[in-house]
């Protein structure tokens, strides 16, 4: 097994990860489902493909934003922007579904989520490269600022 | 380099990770190699790209239930069950290009192999916090548990 | 925070990583506006899509491929060969859109680095076990060869 110090820096991470994995195989479902009665509604079974795939499209790039961002500045608010994005696509899937093919909304969502996840990579390089070469402390700083900042994504 | 003893703990992971890379490749050479010849079977063509697209869409919910597994209790029996989805994935692409358009296998498969990998997360988070909190030995059940379990994935 | 000699370990991927996760913005970017004006040019939102969807496709792929390099072998190599391929990514994304969509470029693209990346992996492995068993100091050699065979990448 891991070192449990290890885990103990990614508990957080692992847990929005297995949601996630869940939600994909709820989105997987619906899709294997709606494929079965294809002949019946066809459209409604490409609507709930396209859904499927533009979250699928996205979903390495949200994990690896993610895992980057709690590995390098912190596990709890990356993992909490992980909880907005994830309930951000759970709204997406199911608006997909409800709208005619006409006004389908757009590629992409979750962009608030996934810019903070982004922000805080960018931070927790910057801060490490200071720790490094200055010897400062300015990371906790950093991390304080990043776990107040990630109740902003709160706001609608 | 990193940590040798980091390595031990995921070198499994890696090679089953290695694995998927080069049966994607192969996957990718098949899509490349069909789409060449494109104008004389088109739905061969098709048929190809979309097995291809539907072991793609699961590919990065296989690769991080594998990891989490992997990471958060015990390294065997995840890439154990990582081998066994990586079979039957081979199996469904194949299985995919034999048959007609009209009876194509369902969108999912590997279904018993990641929900074993998600089975094995959530009882390496439980085990975590039971560590954590009490003190216990439970982890060493849980890991001679699991890799007991992981046997049962070799039932047809 | 994660302790700081790991990140030391992997700070290069993680910069590569933010790097590709920022074009995949860019991209998922292009696709959307392209999208709203979809009734305009139907053929220019299809091109845009599918390569996309190409690149999407192979990204989760690179990831793996990258971070197994980079965690097995040494970090600086990987990086770089990840650099490489966001390269060619870029070029063939915009080749794509160029493209009359009866001459669009192949599905595969990037091979040279995915393959760069996997020999990374394998000879990771490898000099695992031989460090493993032999205790030699293999490990060291094969990471001078991979710094100095990396620079065969800039070969066009």
């Amino acid at each position: 097994m891991m070192n449990p110090t290890l885990v103990e820096h990614i508990y957080m991470l692992v847990i929005v990860t297995l949601i996630s994995v869940l939600q994909n195989a709820f989105f997987a479902q619906k899709v294997e489902k709606e494929g079965k009665v294809q002949s019946a509604h066809s459209s409604a079974f490409e609507r709930v493909s396209c859904a499927n795939r533009n979250c699928m499209d996205a979903y390495a790039t949200f994990l690896a934003a993610m895992w980057c961002a709690g590995l390098c500045l912190s596990q709890a608010p990356a993992a909490f922007a992980g909880l907005v994005y994830l309930m951000v696509r759970q709204k997406y899937f199911i608006g997909y579904l409800g709208e005619t093919s006409q006004s389908t909304p757009g590629y992409l969502f979750g962009k608030r989520a996934i810019f903070f996840l982004i922000l805080m990579c960018i931070v927790g390089i910057i801060s490490f490269f200071l720790a490094h070469y200055l010897d400062s402390d300015y990371k906790k700083h950093a991390e304080t600022i990043t776990n107040a900042a990630s109740a902003l994504l709160l706001i609608p």
